[in-house]
């Protein structure tokens, strides 16, 4: 049976629950982060609460655990959960309020819960994606605000696609739940602004550093057919090779020689860090 | 006590929850609507289930319930909760979904409550908006998606003002839970396309047939210094005047004749529908 923090509260997860008034339901007034463990450890864990900190203050919704509190947190759910690997998601709702407006007592859970890996071949054989004009409403912060990627859910079973690439006015953005990346000869390319500043994306950038030459600046639609490789980062997956987008192949069609360099590089990065 | 339809149950209003991995929460998917009653009986009724059976469908949210079940749901709540007037909110959200993403099994709720009157003062003095640059994602869909809403609570506090008119690329679009009217000589105009069309604002376009000139059109940002009056109309309190925008006047700065005179004709348009 899998535990979950509720307000100061270890309660089974299955009773982790809202009123139909809390603000995070009614108004869609809501952060969350995502993390997961290699080894059992929560991994880069000071990142994505740094990142979960200023998704909570953007959205003036109080948030006073620290980080020594929230690593005892989870290591009493792991036990009582009995998992040796977990993903790790805290939600902090705007609470219940008596006029749905005002912000009065947030409520803050934290979930432990099995990854859901990708199959192999995914990583062998790459995915598409499709691309759709959209720009999420505060990228920087991560909000609830998925609604457009599940209405998208559809369109994306109709083409076979792994996932949708978001593109607004021109500019390449992100995918709902990951960040793209493209590589242009030695260069490794990414979106820099209005997106959000994925964890697994920074280890990216630090691990590539010796390797290529890195850019993280405005991408432009016209660059995605102009590509060698383009992959897309996330928490659970890491990387996932990129081969299709649209109509069109990305380089030769099939997983790259760079992003196999930096799958391999990240793995080797786990194995350091998860000893 | 109050009382609340839950998936086909009646339960108290306090105990009416959704678990945390409801779609409704972590991915800001849900619909909602809400109306009241005049003398015990829903106004409008047919029309607010249109508009919820619209938006529940945009979201490829399945939903089943006639107008008649409906209606005895609601008759049944408010005799439990001994309410002879009531405003009443119905929630469908996304529901538990195990990869966070796909729709599986939509929860539906029914709450009654008590209807939170504005002081007299609002309607003779009339209101301050301000302006804010901003389109809410899916206009004609009324979502859960408040979020800019609730963020600009302290911008509102800070100047003083009744709500936020959102504006978007110098066309005026609409106040977050209310619709916007402007009267120029004797012409009443209101915002047509990339808002939500409210009842109310429907009802006050059908009353204001015989007594105005009505333009449902585009109505751009500079328009509003030259407006003669102006009013927001919502479910709840119906019109409420406008006597300024950010930092001038409309008008004279007072509540003006045109705007007096929807509010008696929908005072009237009450009288005869609750008796």
């Amino acid at each position: 049976m899998l535990y979950c923090y509720s307000n100061g509260h270890i309660i089974p997860s299955a009773e982790a629950t809202v009123h139909i008034s809390d603000l995070g339901l009614v108004r869609s007034y809501a952060v969350f982060d995502f993390f997961r463990t290699y080894g059992g450890k929560p991994f880069r864990m000071p990142d994505y609460l740094a990142r979960f900190r200023n998704s909570a203050a953007n959205l003036r919704l109080p948030f006073n655990l620290s980080d020594e509190e929230l690593l005892n947190i989870i290591n009493v759910l792991m036990t009582k959960s009995e998992l040796k690997e977990a993903g790790i998601k805290m939600i902090l709702t705007g609470g219940e309020s008596k006029d749905t407006m005002t912000i009065e007592k947030p409520n803050f859970f934290v979930q432990v819960m099995e990854l859901s890996e990708l199959s192999e071949d995914h990583y062998t054989e790459g995915v598409k994606l499709i691309t759709s004009d959209f720009q999420r409403e505060i990228p920087v912060v991560k909000s609830t605000h998925y609604l457009n990627a599940i209405k998208l859910q559809p369109l994306k079973e109709k083409h076979g696609a792994y996932d949708v690439l978001y593109c607004f006015k021109g500019k390449v953005l992100e995918v709902p739940r990951n960040n793209f990346f493209l590589i242009k000869n030695d260069t490794l390319i990414t979106p820099k602004d209005d997106v959000l500043l994925g964890i697994t994306r920074k280890v990216t950038l630090e691990l590539a550093q010796d390797h290529f030459k890195v850019e993280e600046r405005e991408v432009v639609v016209d660059e995605l057919q102009e590509a060698d490789e383009a992959f897309v980062t996330g928490t659970t997956r890491r990387m996932v090779p990129v081969v299709q987008i649209d109509d069109y192949s990305i380089g030769e069609g099939r997983v790259g020689e760079g992003t196999k360099k930096l799958i391999g590089l990240f793995d080797q990065y786990i194995g350091e860090v998860s000893i």
